[in-house]
């Protein structure tokens, strides 16, 4: 059985406990994922129907998206349309073929009004449902070669936070560092850079600056937030680095925020709740009187999203399973004068954890 | 009244005509057209009620967005709610107060089901329609105000141009010409760059090719294809020019390109059909014989979004009226060689047309 075909067997398991008779998929994300291919369904209707009991999972596409889905959807029953024909009748086609005129279908949330419409107009027996939270109970657990993806990642992005660190001098802009990283990063094989944020001076005090014009100086900080994809996963990293000087005040600050990682880290394992990893890196913040200026959670789950489950954050009670994957990221944020970050990559391990990422969080000054 | 009661009241007249109650918008761009601020609902709800009788827009936000909220919306009426409480409360609050609860809401085509479901399940008696169609009627006549910001956005594309034009030399790599156009933007009050697609050589064949670490040699060509946004609104300009030498062919070619567009450019005014402008763009390449390299639509409309109404293609009968502003932007790819387009912005004027860009389409050697 393929990984695809795997995938489909564990949505078509839980769909049956949940009492669903099909599932409507036309998430990027999910098409990815549940069937090796995906056709941005923006302007154009694109959908996998997904029947639980019988038959086989059956993709539609507009024409021009039909030649990439035939080469790489694990799926081979695929019906296009052309942009003088209509999406909703092939839809029909399907559900006819499949036997799902009274079904109910379990649909995204963030399925479009009107591509839900076309659903509904096939029959007035179709009932639907949201199952988000039986596609990410899916996607949460990340295989081997799924956490190797975003280990890949990790190593990317880690090769370009070392160039833009190397690059870092008083006088070079934030965006001339950002272009440093990217080109690194696109050197080393990475598929795309949905962000790359570089912060110095106070602007490092905001967690979420944008890139800017402003040139470093000597005795700054500079904060570099870095996301890159590799195979369609990503990876997401934040390293902080002091130029010319750190200041006792810099340095406690910086061990503050590594320990809290630290804590953090040593936390995860299977059986623990997501929270209690958030109140480990934050119990050591605290502990330094810092805890208001750690103003965010302390991380997100990673794969095909940069955001996704687990959410590491407070009142957050999903229990750690091996093969989840998310970043551990605590900062503390003196408004108006710097900001620290360290984010680095982890998956739960059978016994306890793998990290994701490899790069050095001692301080460095440059 | 402000340009936004104007919008609102444009949108209520139109919304009586199609026999419509209320509209429920949630989708960021037109949450910012219609009450001057936008809260990116996606994780959490944000939107604005909008009774087409009686009653005033009413906007719910979570907590977090609440104190932009005030500052920013055009509309006063602020209801806002914490992690910890529903929005469904609250949209159903908002719903009881404004007498909607038997009411024919217009939406989004866009509405993400999750939010459909909130909207249906405060009563039964509500009914959703597909009013997308109405909402880029509106947005797409822009006011002057309006069309500076475009105009504004393409100027600052074209100083990003320009630089990338002079940064050109053999030995350089496509990403560093991208870095230093990004950064000429940023400088020049650019507010965001969502894309800067820099193309040499053959990659120059694709008309949707990706910046590479390829390093530009002599007697090739160079696309340029960059969008940014000034004021929420986007220009988006492409220029090609040629590293050294253009040959007899490449000059040709250029040439055919410039007369397309110029052909195009010339159509525009009030009354003409946008299939037109597709017509004469296409007239000029195919009369050169090139009809089968010109693969894409001659351009597509601007806004506070890159793609939107009015496409200029082939079928689209919408009628051209004062205020659309657009692309027109021809090209020929030849696959393994090179490919050539020329990028412009354009307004509908009262009695023909205005440019939006001012940027020399002179062929360039550099």
């Amino acid at each position: 059985m393929t990984a695809f075909e795997e995938r489909i067997e564990a949505l078509k398991k839980n769909g049956k406990k949940a009492g669903i008779d099909a599932f409507l998929v036309v998430s990027e994300r999910n098409m990815l994922y549940l069937a090796g291919f995906s056709a941005l369904a923006i302007e154009r209707f694109a959908g996998i129907v997904i029947p639980v009991e019988t038959g086989v999972p059956m993709v539609i596409v507009p024409k021009l998206e039909e030649t990439k889905a035939r080469e790489k959807s694990a799926f081979k029953e695929i019906f296009s349309y052309s942009d003088s024909e209509s999406p909703a009748l092939l839809l029909n086609r399907v559900i006819k073929e499949l036997k799902l005129k009274k079904a109910i279908f379990g649909v995204e949330g963030t399925l479009p009004f009107r591509f839900y419409k076309m659903l509904v107009a096939v029959s007035s027996e179709i009932r639907t449902e949201d199952t988000s939270a039986l596609f990410s109970q899916l996607r949460c657990i990340k295989s081997a070669q799924e956490l190797g993806m975003i280990e890949k990642a990790a190593g990317i992005v880690s090769e370009g936070i070392r160039a833009g660190t190397e690059f870092i001098k008083p006088g070079v802009t934030e965006l001339a560092i950002s272009c440093q990283i990217e080109r690194t990063i696109k050197e080393s094989g990475g598929e795309s850079i949905p962000f790359c944020i570089v912060l110095s001076g106070t602007n490092s005090a905001f967690p979420h600056g944008e890139t800017s014009n402003r040139k470093v100086r000597e005795k700054d900080i500079v904060l570099m937030d870095v996301g890159a994809v590799y195979g369609g996963y990503y990876g997401d990293l934040t390293r902080t680095v002091f130029v010319g000087e750190a200041t006792e005040k810099e340095r406690k600050i910086y061990r503050v925020v590594a320990e809290a990682q630290e804590a953090a880290i040593a936390t995860v394992k299977p059986g623990i709740k997501a929270e209690k990893v958030d109140a480990a890196a934050r119990a050591v913040i605290e502990e330094a009187r810092y805890g208001e200026y750690f103003t965010h959670r302390t991380g997100h789950g990673l794969g095909l999203e940069v955001h996704e489950e687990p959410y590491i954050t407070q009142g957050n009670e999903t229990v750690l399973k091996p093969g989840m994957a998310f970043t551990i990221e605590p900062g503390i944020y003196l408004f108006g004068k710097f900001g620290v970050r360290i984010e680095d990559n982890i998956a739960v391990s059978k016994t306890n954890r793998r990290m994701l990422s490899h790069i050095t969080k001692e301080l460095i000054v440059v």
